[in-house]
């Protein structure tokens, strides 16, 4: 391949998942903390919290990334989740097991995207801010699901079938909440910028009410720090 | 989850990749064939060659297939193949060695696609017609690349965690051209309606010069079958 972004490509070179939430705006302080140049990547699937993707391009930008993109994925035509399916509501009480905005699949389809635009890059490394803790209830968050998917990245690419090793980052895999927004607020995260809830306005603030706008509020009690999260009301 | 489609789900639903082209149409016909009730997915991922999304939607139709559905993304954000960057020629002459029109990490975005319908549809099974033989130069065609998947299902999914072993099919995968040409034949498979050229006009008809038409119109011969394309000129 003879991308011109590939003759720039380093050891250091990182792709990182940027959803415009909380967790995946860590990881992306993380990664750069540690001195990759990040590559992010943010996938409009059809989600419903469409302002998301506008957060993700402002966290990219503010935390130097080198470049961001979207890819366009309509996972609507599969559904199956109150994230892409419309006649699925989002529940606004906690749930017991695997919630319904769930997204099949979901984490296996973005680090292709990831494992992709890494191979358009010539970068090995690839960074996805899932958590085992508050999401405990989503399969593909979990350790095993991300060693599957690093071997998986081994046989699937012409770098790995060169020798080369991929590893699939996940500095927020056994962080709380609480840890997670203490990591970001002391590299400099402007939480303001992200949105975490799965029904924001157009504007981008947040219900309060969602599985999601709870688990983030807690999260700030948690750090003893004040919640920057515009809410509707 | 839901979906009325899930209620009808058999040990035997199975989520067939359709691409429009003669070998996905023959791995549809062989599952089709074992007993299965078929659900094909078909992929827009800003290929050149969209007339092969009708040819898929046909496809379906004509082997019987329950349903059909397309997902459309934009592979073109992250290019790196001539058959999602417009800057890349498709080559007309023999390569060696992985070829430009590889897609970065197609087979795992593609199967991610799969088994998130999969577990939509309460089905286990997953057919792709990769092949080893006459696309050798593809990381992910091979059967340690189809293992590696197989393994990951276990651990991504809500039906992996309660135990249920998911099974991705590649009846193609040790077949030569000639051997796929003969058994969708022998499965009435209507060869005439597969469009497998990368580079095909608006109406489908093949270029006759591209790797995939070449590899197409050699499977004819060696199969000793009357060629059906429809080609430019």
């Amino acid at each position: 391949m003879s991308s011109p972004e590939q003759s720039g490509a380093t050891e250091r070179t990182a792709v990182v998942l940027l959803s415009g939430g909380l967790d995946s705006a860590t990881t992306l302080a993380v990664a750069a903390s540690e001195g990759y140049q990040c590559h992010t990547l943010a996938v409009d699937y059809g989600q419903r919290h469409r302002s998301e993707l506008e957060a993700a391009a402002r966290v990219s930008q503010s935390l130097g990334a080198v470049s961001h993109r979207v890819v366009r994925a309509d996972l609507r035509a599969i559904g199956g989740s109150a994230l892409t399916d419309e006649s699925i509501a989002v529940p606004e009480t906690a749930s017991n097991g695997i919630p319904v905005t769930y997204v099949p699949a979901r984490n296996t389809f973005l680090l292709s995207l990831a494992l992709g635009h890494a191979e358009v890059l010539g970068a090995l490394d690839l960074f996805i801010g899932v958590n085992a803790v508050d999401y405990s209830g989503y399969p593909d968050c979990r350790p095993q699901f991300i060693a599957a998917f690093a071997e998986l990245c081994r046989v699937a690419t012409r770098a790995g079938v060169e020798g080369a090793e991929f590893a699939i980052h996940t500095p927020l895999i056994h962080l709380s909440k609480g840890d997670i927004i203490r990591t970001g607020d002391r590299l400099g995260v402007d939480y303001a910028m992200t949105v975490s809830c799965y029904q924001a306005d157009a504007e981008g603030r947040a219900c309060g009410r969602c599985d999601s706008c709870r688990l983030r509020r807690e999260g700030f009690d948690q750090a003893g720090l004040p919640d920057p999260t515009r809410y509707q009301s």
